[in-house]
């Protein structure tokens, strides 16, 4: 058991009512094979974001119940809030972490969004690594228009699902499946109160203005400490690493001859990450994971 | 189970004939609540480093039946090596690893310790942060003389042993019984074939010649690469951090115009070891190690 762990972080259109929320989570816990990591909900957003691992098979299990338990419990024609969301269960993207390829996790968004549309008739949109086209790769393009818009959008052939018939469901709207690689939100702090110098800085890093293909990118204030930061998702840290665009952002901060003040992890960060940020600062050579102190013991331990 | 982990790293005055290696392997494998990570030997040195980890107790009883399977097999009468030594046994150090503190390491020394006289007349010398006195830290300084020597040294009251009679087990010598910090053995390579300015670094970075605290280094040549290191011991990277000791041999390297063209890891490191390199170069604001995802689920598949 556990030798296959992916991670499943659903995004849930409910963040206010705290009943639904639990009873949602408990839907989760239920699965035996599955561990619910974390809950993070945002009544502003009115949102709700699972964090979980589990074996394939049970990581599956608990998506349906997760349907089944907000399904009776979100109307998204009273839903408010100020997140864009076409779905009661918004997005639901899987993430390989242990003993799993991209590949088997594509297959599996595959499989679920093909029993979704079954089991609880929401059509389904496959996307990002899962996409069957290049203009559903991008979540943001998919979601146009959000609920109250895809009634029309679904008749397009262009936005017809991947399962499922092109009929909104009436109240729990459509939803996304995919797979992705693990997402690493990574905010630098800038020593400067001007937020153009980090609007800038985030331009000229992030992908969808020319920068590096992995990188979402935001300049932000942060008025209690008076300074700015360029706050950004790593979407692919394997293929566009943490430490290139640190120095990238650094490099472009000293145009403007501002120093970064500092830089902070939000949430998780896979240890193939940190392994990845030792290499490239300290210049190793023929480093690898196997030589983690801890993961030689679980490795002896397990054994 | 596995909640509180030791890691033991004895050597042992034996490192040519596979029996008795195996032996002594098998000695510390029969402990259930201890695994063997890695059996290194020398022959030249004619020597054995043992690597286990396991509960406090597992690993006092598995350092016993190294005992207990060792003193058969060796006669340090008769034992020759590169390598000094005083003991069949030579040196017993405790590593604390997770759930556990140094002072509990210190505990577990001296209850080895004296159980290591009491069960088979060897005298016992504390050393590293077990240490009864300043000049019983470093272990090069107890060694000095070698068994052939310590039938003398033993009379001198300065170096009346820890535990047991000033009287040297006749084929088994002496044992030193120690807690340090984990030790990182890293490797500097340096664009340069001229083995003085290696020699140089190494000086002035180690603390035996003024440099830092918990670092040992040497000047050496790489021959087939054609270039020199400095090759270096970190014997507390929680007190003089790895990425501290590299930013200083750059510095020095550059002084000769020399560069870093690469940097090893020799064996295990400590994940807390990388976060402390991440959080300095990233220049990382509150980070834990509770943010490593493999962490937080190994947490969850143990909850």
């Amino acid at each position: 058991m556990w030798e296959k762990l992916v991670e499943c972080v659903p995004n849930v259109s409910e963040g206010r009512n705290r009943e639904s929320i639990e009873a949602m989570a408990e839907a989760i816990r239920a699965v035996p094979t599955v561990r619910l990591l974390d809950v993070q909900s945002d009544p502003d957003h009115n949102r709700t974001v699972f964090t979980f691992v589990g074996e394939p098979e049970g990581v599956a299990e608990a998506v349906y119940r997760l349907f089944a338990a907000a399904l009776p419990r979100i109307d998204l024609r009273v839903h408010r809030g100020e997140h864009p969301r076409m779905g009661a269960v918004d997005v639901v993207p899987f993430v390989p972490v242990r003993g799993v390829k991209m590949a088997d996790c594509v297959a599996l968004a595959k499989t679920v969004g093909k029993e979704i549309w079954e089991r609880f008739r929401v059509p389904v949109y496959l996307y990002a690594e899962a996409a069957t086209r290049p203009e559903r790769q991008d979540l943001a393009e998919i979601r146009k228009g959000e609920f109250e818009g895809f009634f029309e959008k679904i008749k397009d052939p262009r936005w017809a699902p991947d399962f499922g018939e092109p009929v909104v469901h009436p109240t729990a709207g459509v939803t996304a499946v995919g797979a992705r690689e693990f997402l690493i939100a990574f905010n630098v702090n800038l020593g400067t109160n001007d937020l153009r110098i980090a609007q800038e800085i985030a331009k000229a890093v992030r992908f969808s203005s020319g920068g590096l293909r992995h990188v979402k990118a935001l300049g932000m204030e942060l008025k209690e400490r008076g300074i700015v930061q360029v706050s950004m998702n790593l979407t692919n840290f394997r293929k566009t690493p943490l430490p290139r665009v640190l120095e990238l952002v650094r490099r472009e901060a000293q145009r403007f001859g501002v120093p970064v003040v500092g830089t902070e992890i939000v949430g998780l960060i896979p240890e193939e990450a940190l392994v990845q940020v030792a290499e490239y600062y300290l210049q190793l050579e023929r480093f690898s994971l196997a030589q983690v102190l801890e993961r030689r013991i679980a490795e002896a331990l397990r054994g």
